[in-house]
This record gives C-alpha cells, sequence and structure tokens, in this order.
C-alpha cells in the first residue's frame, strides 16, 4: 500500500501490523509429539506438517476441528460484456440463491460433510430477495475491466474490510476452519488479470477456460488479460490498486477473509483459482498472512499453479476440479481433521509397546526426522 | 498362469473367468445424469469419474458409502535378515496387534472416519494371541528372497485365496467400499521385487527408503531387488510363480483381495507401494479387476508410480505419505463418498432455476462435455 490518505487505508494498515506469525514454541512441542508417535519419522507426511501448522496458529498441540466453515463471496464482473465467459450474467443470481439450498456442488458437499456455507453478496448485479443469502452488497457488479477500473479504490477497501469482518464473525461463532470461495461469472477472467499484475508472467500463462468457453472467446480473454494491466495504469506494486482496477469485489473480500483469518488466527482453506489469485493479493499485503493458509485441490486453471508457485504452497488434492463455489474447501476440511486425528489419536513407542531397537534404528536416520509446518 | 496342475490353480482360473467389467449400461445413465447436474460438465472432475465408475460397479447411477472396512494383510518377510529394513522384524507382530486398537496412523484414521479396520495374520514369523487379529496364518514368515524363493506356489494359491475370501466375507457383511493395507516388515523390498519382475524396470527406478534405511541398507536393497528375479529363475510373465519366489504372502493375499473385490463387485481402494504392487499383479492376473480399483494417494516410494503407470491410473490425494498399513485408504473413503453426494444431492439444471441460455451455452463448448470414468 504505497498510496494513502483514503477512507480505511490507514486503518487496514494498522490492523494488518497486529498480525503476528505461527506460535514457534507450539511448533516445536507439536514436532517433538509427532516425533513420538509410533511411526517412522514424517511417514505421514503433509497430515504431520498440518497438525504442526495448527498448533502455530491455535497455540496448542491439540487441535480439534469441530465446526467448519465455508465462505461464499458472490459478485458480477463487468468483463462479461466482452463475452469471456460461457455463462450468462444472471447465472451469478440464479447460483448464489442455490448455494443457500445445498443443491450447487460446493453445497453438496458442505451438506455431506457438515460443513456450514455462508453465502454472501458483495457485488452481484440484481437485488436478491433471498434471506439465507447475506447482504454485504457494494455495488451492482463492477466495471468492464477490458475498458474502465473495476471499483474505486474506496470501494476495493470496504470490500476487503466486509471479508476481514466475516472471518472474525467466524471466530465469535467458534468456527474451527474457514475456506474461501466465491460464485461470479467471469471472475476467472478478474483472476487472471490480477494475477498478471501481481506475478509479471504473460496472460497465456496464467488464462484457463473458465467454465468452459470456446476457441473465440479464449483468444478475447487472452487479449484482454494482455492488455488490461498496462491500459489502465495498474501499479503492480500497489495490491489494493491491482484489485481495484483489474480484479472483483469478490476477489477484493476474500482477500479480506484471508487477512481476517490471519488476524483472528484461525486456518483458512484455498479453494481454486480465484481463492488462489485473492490469498496470493493477502500475501503481499501482509506475508504473515501464509502462515494461516492451507491449500486443498489442483484447480486445472493454469493461473492456479502460477499463485501456488508465488505462494511456495502446493495442493493436497488431484481431483482435475474447475467448478469454484469453495468446492474444494469441504473435502479438504477432512483432510486437515485427520491431521487432527493422527495427532490426538496415535499412540507413542513408549506406549505402543514396540521394541526400543525400532526407535533408535529410525532416530539414527537423520535425513528422515525433521520437516517442520507447511 | 502358465504352469498348472497344483491345487487350487484350476479353482482359481475359473473363478477369475467369472470376473466382468463396469456395467457399461449404468455408466452411460450415470454420465447422463451428470451432464445435467448444475455445474459446468465435467466441472468436479475426478469426482464424477468416481460416481460413473461405482454406477458400473453396482449397476446403479445413485450410490451411497455407508459401511468402509480397511483390511490389513500382516505378514513377515525373510528378506530382513539382509539388513534391508530400518526396523526389527518382531515390530510386524507389536504393530499387528496395535492396529487393532486404533493407535496406529491407519488405526486412529479409521477410528476418525467411521471406517472397520479388520487386521488378518498371514504369516507374521511368530504366533499372535489377540483375539482381534485374524488368524489366517499360512507360515511364520517367508523364505529370505535374496537366496531362496519366498514360498511355494501352492502356498501362493492358498494366500491368494485366502484374500478373495476376505473381500466375499466383505460384500456378506454389507461393506460398501474396502481398502487394502499392509504390516510387514522387509516388504518395500519384496514389492520392488515383485515390481521388477512385472515391468522390467532397473532396481534403481523401483526401490526407495522404506520406513527410512540408511545408505548401505538401501544399496543392499536395490542389489537383492537387481538381482534375485533372475537368481530364482522368476517366469516373469506368470504372476503365481513372481508371487511365490520374490513376493510374499502380504502381497499374494492382497492381490486376492483385489481379485475377490472384482468378482464380487466391491470398489476397492489402493494404498502405496505394496497395495500397488498386489494390485498390479491382480491385474495381470485378471485385467478386469483394474474396474474395481481406486487409487488414493501418491506414496513417496518411487516403485508406486510405476505401478500405477502400468494400471494406467493415477492418485488423488498428494500427502506425502509413505507410513503404510493402508494408511491412504479411509482418507480415500472420504473421496469416494464424496462423489456420491455429489451424484445424489446437486440439483439439475431442470430443477435448479438456471437460465436455460446457460445450459444451451456450455452444451456447445463440444471439448467440455463427456469424460467417462477412470
Amino acid at each position: 500500500m504505497k498510496k494513502s490518505g483514503h477512507y480505511g487505508e490507514n486503518e487496514l494498515r494498522e490492523r494488518l501490523s497486529n498480525i503476528s506469525g505461527l506460535n514457534e514454541t507450539a511448533m516445536q512441542a507439536a514436532r517433538a509429539r509427532q516425533a513420538r508417535l509410533a511411526k517412522p519419522p514424517r511417514s505421514l507426511g503433509r497430515l504431520e506438517d498440518i497438525s504442526i501448522q495448527l498448533a502455530g496458529i491455535s497455540g496448542s498441540v491439540i487441535n480439534e476441528i469441530r465446526k467448519k466453515r465455508l465462505i461464499v463471496l458472490c459478485a458480477d464482473n463487468g468483463v462479461v460484456r466482452e463475452g469471456v465467459a460461457s455463462a450468462p450474467q444472471s447465472v451469478t443470481k440464479a447460483q448464489t440463491i442455490n448455494l443457500t439450498r445445498g443443491v450447487t456442488g460446493a453445497g453438496a458437499l458442505c451438506a455431506h460433510f457438515g460443513a456450514e456455507l455462508q453465502v454472501v453478496d458483495v457485488g452481484v448485479a440484481e437485488d436478491i430477495d433471498c434471506r439465507e443469502v447475506i447482504n454485504r452488497k457494494l455495488a451492482y457488479g463492477t466495471g468492464n475491466i477490458a475498458v474502465e477500473p473495476a471499483m474505486s479504490r474506496e470501494t476495493a477497501l470496504l470490500a476487503i474490510k466486509v471479508g476481514m469482518e466475516l472471518s472474525e464473525c467466524a471466530k465469535r461463532e467458534s468456527v474451527d476452519i474457514i475456506g474461501v470461495g466465491e460464485m461470479g461469472i467471469g471472475n476467472t477472467t478478474t483472476s487472471a488479470a490480477v494475477l498478471r499484475a501481481l506475478t509479471g508472467l504473460p496472460a497465456e500463462k496464467l488464462v484457463g477456460r473458465g467454465g468452459g468457453i470456446d476457441d473465440k472467446g479464449f483468444m478475447r480473454k487472452i487479449g484482454i488479460v494482455s492488455s488490461c494491466v498496462q491500459r489502465l495504469e495498474v501499479d503492480c506494486a500497489d495490491v489494493i490498486d491491482v484489485i481495484s482496477k483489474v480484479g472483483g469485489l469478490d476477489i477484493a473480500a476474500m482477500c479480506g477473509v484471508f487477512l481476517g483469518a490471519a488476524l483472528c488466527r484461525l486456518p483458512v482453506v484455498i479453494d481454486g483459482l480465484i481463492s488462489a489469485a485473492a490469498a496470493l493479493c493477502a500475501y503481499r499485503l501482509c506475508p504473515e498472512a501464509r502462515d494461516f493458509m492451507i491449500p486443498s485441490h489442483q484447480s486445472c486453471e493454469q493461473g492456479y499453479a502460477a499463485a501456488m508457485r508465488e505462494l511456495r504452497l502446493s495442493p493436497m488434492l488431484s481431483l482435475d476440479m474447475r467448478l469454484g463455489e469453495g468446492s474444494g474447501c469441504p473435502i479438504a476440511f477432512e483432510l486437515v481433521s485427520a491431521a487432527c486425528a493422527v495427532m490426538s489419536g496415535m499412540a507413542s513407542f513408549e506406549g505402543a509397546g514396540i521394541d526400543d531397537g525400532y526407535l533408535d534404528e529410525i532416530r539414527r536416520n537423520d535425513s528422515y526426522t525433521d520437516g517442520g509446518a507447511k
């Protein structure tokens, strides 16, 4: 944030300065416990990493995932006027409502795994008459990034604030883990544009087919992502400028959810491309925010891999999914809860009646000891 | 099975001839239902594939995973006398008993996810005085494959039969999905030897560190895997000869579980290296057996990848796990149940109130329609 003086900007900067990273003491204790569990050191791989990361987040070695919440940010994107999406804009509103009924992909998965689903309108192009959708609408869609900024700097800051408040609300309501998803036709284009600005990679390395666009639409999408950053004179070092000029209200609010999770020390799961782009925005605004992030699945969208490389994270699930809606999160919640179960449910060598030679032998293999979170 | 005349060999051949592949009619109906669900076609990737595969297995479009069972085959391997394992042989017995108490890695995961854990002794080197361990012991460990065959052809056939009976028992007891794990110090060496015979790849491409062996042990392991197939004059085209000369009782029985699953039409999850080697044995004995297999996680052991390539399967989870015990299976069961939830819980376009234009538009994108199981 180079520029300042806008409403909320100083407040945001001050709040982010309060974010501290993982609790090293708790992580050391967690590593020590993992090393005593009855298995070859590090043989449970990323389940061990997650259990250690959770210790660093909560400050306790033993953690449990009881209450899980997927937060889905819904907004429309003016760039759909360029014909970059396979579905009409009206699908955003329809699926926003359907999400609350548990009949979309993410809805069915949340219902199955017992995760709460919180659906938030931050910028759908039409009014939504549905009690279950939380109304935090900041605009009726955004500007068309092919020709104009998506939103003002003030609006971007307000959207980030909305996201942060959603994380704080989750913490207040004793949620143990959150996931960040979205619904917004056109948002694979805005996400690729944000990644173009933040990574400097060419559009060809960032743009995918989204919901399933044809060749002509795909070429238009690449053209817009290629040109919009320069055309709108985006200051690529200024994340708020990036989000406000070529992002979207969903991305801005999702970025806020990641920042809010770090602020109130909640583990937060990244879904696919859009979620990863928002996570990268949060990381660039506050590097410690990354400590609270847990990746889920390898999205088919190539921009996802670019965002993960910048975040130095890698996904745990290879399911060839590209639905969005946060659909990877309820599945990843189960992996995180499995990590907790290993930490709390496994016996130590001392308790397992295993020949001490076993413990000594595997302890001698230095190359297989230690690891660390992430 | 080129040779014949041994006890059980004709019976096995006859039983395998009764295995038929997936039900194409049910799979077509499942694909048609997936295409009507309110999402871009194929956007749930492998969850869709699994739902279609399950339809092909059960004959019904809608399936549910209620009762899950991990079957863990436990046996000792004479090759540990060569110093190829990081843990002493006594760990096999200790962990076999610990598995029944839910305190090992796989035990903790099964307990957490509500999966049954069936622990079977097919060849542990010592007697096991524990009611919860099913006694199907065929020998007190195997011969040392560095110098002698692991077992006789008759014993290998008996172990396969034990495995098949375990699958039939699961089917009788209304289990909806099974997983195949193992406990047996030294079995990454025997698995690599089996893969050496079945794939023709050099030992260097198949041998890993197992539980965490040091450099000297690692070189010994490579040497044994390199030489044993030729030294014992293994007929690499004869799977029973491969298993009996350079395999193990766990691998033989696990191969039987895969074959039995195909015979009684149960979906069966592959765990790591040893499970994958046994799955490849089953596939070579009866190619249709592959139709019933579902891979779980990418094992760190490099032989795993070789087995998956031969099976033309790829794992869904990247967790850097290398524990064995079937520990990937209870996690994969959740992915399979997620696939069922999507198929049964999602609304169709007709029911979701989505603008017909959406459906028409994405239907026009031929490159994004269809897919098929696996």
